[in-house]
């Protein structure tokens, strides 16, 4: 592997999730990471499983890559007992793929509201439920996990848990080596409140992973695939970096896009210029 | 014009916003709302210039249907001079047109953020500006301006008041006859403070209108038309319904939708689809 080559010191605390560059495969992000000088990377479930779980830990072990995330457990918001037990039976799976891959904490997206349900309320308590079952096998496992707000526009399909406020009200139930939460640039740069909740947050020792993305607009369809590039949008990085370091955050700081525009380019290219990014407006 | 064709009680409380059956030409929303029974319009100043604004109160007063609000001034948050100068004088106009109309309400969508600015709280800060010129302006119109909360998804390109909180908060700085908000249960249905900051608003006298839209996934792209026929989505709108009664609101209820797959329906079944809508979900 060749060695790191410069731009080390402001890219000491960055880390890539594997999403913002998925036309990557492993191997090719782990050589650009090392070309680049990037320490980190963010992983998620689908392609580390189609990988090899101790593949992949082996892997990112043998080049001194840190995995400063796995992505993603959660979805713990249906009704039906038979449901409810597999999506239990998965977060633990999921668990123990972060324990194999070394890395000290999973991303939890809640899930949204089951069919035909309006019921916002019923379904953030359902989490609180499963996190009760949950947090004692993370612990014993080494992991925490960090509950992550989505946008309020995902609180109907994806994720109930709209804002750091429910968030940290669902973690404060439990020890903060168990749950805490997943502060995320694109999830909350619009609420007046979440600078307090960082806070908070801080505080209770719950802040277990820093993302970064951009607002860029508009929109595209389904609204899934439209993270913007650090950069190009609507969001003063280090108004919220500041935040989290105010609140004595010294991890790792993920950059976690998903747009398809960005997918249809070289990969490399564009883990080169997320690095080069980061450090003009994060770093 | 044909007399009221049942349905009236249920309907008493009913208005219909004109974007959601854009369709229908002025004169045809009027026939449509005679024959339903439904005994108010809320109105969009594009259309009604175009029809032109004298000729249109003419139109509703001889129809003896109430004009429950004016959509919409607002776009506040330019920072130049010529601009900001240019948003007051239109706002006014817009004042002056509801006057003419017979409405007591204006509804404000704030603006975005200018182009590349990243500073929301600026943005915020200077509605309240543009809110000390017009809010006694307003008053001597005989105008309420109601602070419409949009979506966070809004944020940055269209409103940069994304909760009731902060809408009250700015609110609060004028006369609840001067300033007060718009309800829309499609901005804020997600939001867990939303019932309380109700509370708050019907306390100050400040619930200027109530309107009803359903949420409804995947959104489009530009995510603007996509708000759902009431009963098709996520919202329970009993439930807000019950908050803006609990505060003591007891004016119209408008529903207004902009949706692209209900705008290529024929304008009259879609009226008559809507009122139906609201009879079953809402009165």
């Amino acid at each position: 592997m060749s060695p790191s080559t410069g731009g080390t010191a402001d890219l000491s605390r960055f880390s890539i999730n594997q999403m913002t560059v998925k036309q990557l495969s492993l191997p090719e992000l782990v050589d650009g990471c090392l070309e680049l000088g990037i320490p980190g990377v963010g992983l998620w479930r689908a392609p580390v499983q189609e990988y090899g779980v101790e593949a992949t830990a082996k892997l990112l072990r043998d080049a001194g890559l840190a995995v400063t995330t796995l992505c993603r457990g959660g979805f713990f918001t249906a009704i039906g007992p038979a449901e409810r037990a597999e999506a239990l039976a998965d977060n633990r799976r999921a668990i123990d793929e972060a324990a194999t891959l070394g890395t000290d904490t999973l991303v939890l997206v809640s899930g949204g509201l089951p069919a035909g349900s309006k019921d916002l309320r019923g379904a953030r308590e359902r989490i609180a439920d499963a996190l009760t079952e949950l947090g004692p096998y993370a612990e014993k496992n080494g992991v925490r996990l960090a509950i992550e707000p989505l946008h309020p526009m995902y609180a109907s399909d994806r994720c109930v848990v709209s804002t750091l406020t429910q968030a940290l009200d669902l973690a404060e139930r439990f020890p903060a080596h168990q749950v805490g939460v997943a502060v995320d640039t694109y999830h909350i740069w619009w609420d007046d409140n979440a600078p307090a909740q960082i806070a908070r947050a801080g505080a209770e020792g719950r802040i277990h992973t820093f993302q970064l993305a951009d607002w860029t607009t508009p929109l595209p369809e389904g609204v899934l695939n439209g993270r913007g590039q650090i950069g190009d949008g609507s969001i003063d990085m280090r108004e919220w970096r500041g935040y989290v370091e105010a609140a004595g955050y010294t991890g790792p700081i993920e950059v976690e896009l998903f747009n398809d525009t960005l997918w249809a380019r070289d990969g490399r290219e564009l883990l080169a210029e997320t690095a080069a990014r980061f450090v003009e407006h994060a770093a």
